[in-house]
């Protein structure tokens, strides 16, 4: 299990001394927890891609370090020159200002450079940064960009876990990322009611109060009606209730799309879960283990979340009435592989697993993308997708946030996902 | 050309004798109206399908019959027999609660029973529902769920000129719908902006106030920033600058999926123009025409339409951005074959071309769907769909409405479609 | 039913009066057969094209006269001019020396030109056809190319009745090309062998013995062991043992190929069979009637009629060993729309159901393509497909020729095919 | 480089001790040249599928290793315990008479057991092999199917080189497989004509004469009409006079379904050609090396190599004509990283490029494959492919063999494949 981390990010109001070098020790900090969270991949374990939406273990390592080399050293950097000339393209993920990239369908079959050369591309591009932070007359802007790296590579740390249990769930001996044996959980608390007034409230991110992606922002006013939402997340028990009276042999609260997708892919259960001789077993990180009934079902699409909502005559919250009845997140937040229990109301908006929400990811009223290739990192991308909220036990800690937007697509369930239920008063 | 039709939606809010013959006189005109748009079709036009997407002319009018058949006299008449027992399963689009469905992309191999054998269908159904229509105590749900009906029959009158077209613009031939000239616009006027000032606003339909369709509802209420929208659509000549300057080519005013699109597709312009030795066409209902730089767009896809908005430093509205800043369409609407230049500020809100907005097809707070097999209506297809609002020049007379909302995918265009810009103030 | 039609091919030895009087005879009686088995159907029926692999009707009745105005019109009529420029491309099916074709997936999209337009487009080739040969300086390549042009409609003819079927049988309502009612068979005779001795053998056609494509050229010599070939072919009910014995759930008589297409489909029986409350029914030309177990099995796959064979421990001969055992075919035949159950020994090497071979369809030793664009009429195929020997109840009569190579890709099974077994001795 | 090995193959005539020692020594030296082959890999390089025709280095060294588990131990060693139990399903080919297999395309996700742990696989199951071999009461039948085992680990051994030739190729590094420079080849000599009787001739292999594979079996006869070979492979000059004439870009020479298969693929040249800059490259195992015109054309599928044929106005050879005109390998075999460029006529039958043949890969007369699982091994495979002869560089010493049959499928170019041409006399 990867250890716990619990500085807050850093501020980068000044460029100030003290502010480059707590930057500087919020960088080592963050890059290593990326080398621990690969640590118990082995080369193999790290080079191969089990479908078009994972990548490779070793791809985030590398992709990450090419952010900063690529949008931090190059700009900032005297005299620049590239590790490596082929990176610039072999490492873009999506950066169209930046040039061609890789497909990536094929990230996988990248044998060479070696897990090893990445881990040196890793300490010279660190190296370097290092340097770069020492230096008196850095502009402000690359401490913005530096930070901004941060959270993108915690960002790319919580998909590396999500894509090396894709890949290992694949594995017909169904591997353990992490040897430490998962104990059972208690039994959730009893679902409860939050009511909330609705009225016109404020949403979104306030841009004086530190970072946040710019698709949080600007802050802005929405009308929300009364409602309420529910005190935890599904449990596997409450959802294996929806699979076990035929939901996903009856069309009627499935959504068309969700209903023609069950179809299509042959769902019958959660991503993870297996009936084996007529017990259900879900695959974790910790290897294959008896479904627990008392913590949250995860690795459900929008889709089966929906669906399940219907089923019980409820929905799911819009991502506004989310923020509006959620709490901030602790200050200190413990990693964990697999969803806890909640055990009082409401602890479960962070830490255990996204809630999707009833709202497509859109722009806010007044988003402007940032200028040039780094405005490619979350506007693009609004189309199709639905916002998710609150964070997953696989976040890294300091990354959560009251304001973020995680969004996923609604068919794909290899997130660490989960469903929060809401009601109209 | 279609006739014209000026009769509005009846106003079913009793079961008197008044309303039932009010009904009949309507349910006489609309049914008469499919067969019109029809009338121009040889048989085999009328049966061939020309994508998954669209659907055969004389599946129009037999499906539209089956929703007669099914919800209004299996329901209420006394002693009920079906048509031919097999049109149960091969008429029923989408209604899982009424049972299995014929496959959607084998329509187009219906070839018996035959366009003469479908009239016959529509007129015995017609029969039976004006003896119905004459029965002192039909119920009113009766009345209502004509009416929705004939709405119903409405929104295929429109898919039906959709679809036809599209089949005939795969034809080498390039044959016309209509054999009526279509004469080139006058210039457009200057596009001008119409400052909206905001706030809390009350949108959607009142359900006090005749018929909507149930995605219309409830009334509710949205906070709006302000905002301005376009005068009129976006010109063939505008749109032709994007493409002249290499629109189609550049990654970075497209959403990620668009791009991922028009690659994939390999659009270069809008669905139905052509370029024919350096200079464009577009295929129109009446043949293949030069490119008439003064009407409006047409055709596009809400990727298109996004893309070209992002381009100009702009934006598509909100649906309630929409709402909120639009008239209600005029009683008596002129139907056509192709959108009309604008003349004056705002007079293409209806019976132009739909105007994708940027809001994603989503229930309404407390958007209840109907009980039963008629609840599948609407509600089931709120997912990666976006919303349009106005209306087109193929929407049949009497069918727009100020709260109507449209919806296709966001990759679509054989719907007609166009562009309204907007912007922040 | 088509009219019985005993008239044999022309003989085109000379360029006499004599020999342009007897192909005009022909000609119109060739002609003829086409409209004769297009009578019974729709406009709409021969529109319609039911998958890739299959052409409407009206394709067929379109294409065979541009083979005629292309090959012999254009060639040799004075001041051609064609009867509509767009049926160069439009009714080009491969011939890539022509030019450019309009998508063979997208033949059932053209509902114009109508039906109508395509028997005038027929009536007016005739015409001028009659004319040139009465013209008495018609050269000789004139005169084989429309003997050429007569075989190549002929092909048509049962392509046209092999498509038609197919469509038909994928309407719900399973409606029969023929009204004819199609009475049960008599019991097939006992299966026996005929030995075979083998030998060096000549096979093939001879260039000096009347008309032959070029595949079956030229004559020449091949050495078969000794063998045994069955006295008639296998009948539905002992393809029905197979069936029935699990033939389509056990890997181990197929061919690789041919389980993978089995899972692929979801193949459980022949093509037109139906199991309809535990009684098989088969989908014939004259409707959906009880499996008849004395006919013979008829569209099978070349996989399916391998792997019955191997099942029985058995094989397909050779085309080779087809030949050399085989009579030459009867003077008149009698089509047929199914084929009849054997009467006595070998009757059904011809009229009844192709015969599948373990030949590939490869070209014989020595073998050339005709010069120019006529040349890719059969050689380009060479690759990836089977021979298939004899002839079929939907061949035209006169068409059967005991050198003849049919051929088709091993997963193709809507032409009537059927399985005529081989031993070593 | 690999190492030279020059044993040829055991003969297993009868169960002495001699045989098995001699059998012993075999077994030693195959085993130790697929861990050579795979030496110069990373475990990552070995892990990794580049397409669903190929398979991981890690894979070929476990399955082979199954074999000798499976069809040898199994069946013979008293008290047999798998060595995994997961093995038997996921290192299982296409043994369906075996059990159920790990599917293809997925072979590349296991990354779990390592390389490591498949390298421990196959020590193991070697000293048990070797064990067996010393007991004296081991059955003849032993004795055979170790041969098989050696004969296909070989297989796989090519099948090693070939796939890792097809992932490193994808890779933007173009890494080599093996660091020892390539040195241009001199220039090949002019292309001479063998002229060839024909007549009756014995082809096949005579089962008295140490091993075959079954598909090589019976001996037979076949008549040959008079013809000529070419004396060597065609070359890369030669070949690229087709692409600049414009080969890939005229239907003219090619087989219809090649012409499909080079427009849907967009080919236009072999495989591994490279055009950067206006000047020709081809990936080798040696590394990205500019064309080297002395050398044969190799990596072309079998609609390449007919489509050069054509466009020469000659032919390939049919395996028969192959056969009957070549001589048998020498005893000592160099293996090759890429084909030498021929020195003196026929010199290249073996040991530079398969040879595509015109005769498709079907079954000898008399053909029985062998009783059991193993009888998968060849004969269902019998469909679809053409057939190959000669040998490649990339093919273990002591495996060629006169009457040897490759098969791939027509549109496969990874396989080391060349050009011979034939013509008629």
């Amino acid at each position: 299990m990867p250890p716990i981390m619990a500085t807050p990010a850093t501020r980068v109001d000044d460029d100030s001394t003290a502010t480059r070098s707590a930057l500087a020790a919020r960088y080592a900090e963050v890059r290593a927890y990326s080398l621990a969270l690969a640590a118990p991949l082995s080369a193999e374990d790290a080079c191969v891609q089990s479908m078009a939406d994972a990548s490779p273990a070793k791809w985030h390592l590398a992709h990450v370090t090419w952010f900063f080399e690529t949008f931090v050293l190059e700009a900032h950097e005297a005299g620049f020159a590239p590790h490596h000339p082929a990176f610039r393209e072999l490492y873009n993920s999506y950066y169209n200002g930046i040039g061609p990239q890789y497909p990536r369908p094929r990230r996988g079959l990248v044998t060479r450079p070696s897990l090893e050369a990445v881990r040196e591309y890793r300490a010279a591009v660190d190296a370097r940064i290092a340097d770069l932070l020492e230096s008196t007359d850095l502009p402000a802007a690359a401490l913005t960009t530096i930070e901004l790296g941060l959270h993108h590579e915690q960002q790319h740390q919580e998909l590396l876990l999500m894509d090396i249990k894709h890949l290992l769930s694949l594995n017909p001996l169904a591997p353990a990322y992490s040897e430490t044996p998962l104990v059972p959980a208690a039994a959730a608390p009893a679902l409860q009611w939050t009511a909330q007034a609705g009225g016109l409230r404020e949403l979104g991110h306030d841009s004086a109060s530190g970072f946040a992606f710019d698709n949080e922002t600007p802050r802005h006013r929405a009308w929300l009606e009364p409602y309420a939402l529910a005190s935890r997340l599904v449990t596997n028990a409450e959802y294996l209730e929806f699979v076990d009276a035929g939901g996903y042999r009856d069309a009627r609260p499935w959504l068309a799309d969700g209903w023609a997708t069950v179809n299509a892919e042959g769902w019958r259960a959660p991503l993870y879960w297996r009936e084996i001789d007529g017990a259900w077993y879900e695959f974790t990180l910790h290897g294959l283990l008896p479904l627990d009934p008392a913590r949250p079902v995860c690795h459900v699409s929008h889709y089966e979340a929906d669906a399940y909502a219907q089923w019980r005559g409820l929905r799911l919250p819009t991502e506004f009435e989310w923020e509006a009845a959620s709490p901030a997140p602790a200050a200190v937040q413990t990693p964990r592989l697999h969803p806890p229990a909640a055990t009082t109301a409401g602890d479960d908006a962070y830490g255990s697993a996204w809630q999707w929400t009833a709202s497509a990811y859109l722009p806010y009223p007044g988003f402007r993308a940032a200028a040039g290739a780094v405005g490619e990192y979350n506007g693009k991308f609004m189309s199709n997708q639905m916002s998710l909220r609150g964070s997953a036990c696989l976040t890294p800690p300091g990354h959560a946030r009251h304001t973020y937007r995680n969004f996923f697509y609604p068919h794909q369930r290899w997130a660490m996902t989960g469903i929060r239920l809401a009601r109209d008063l």
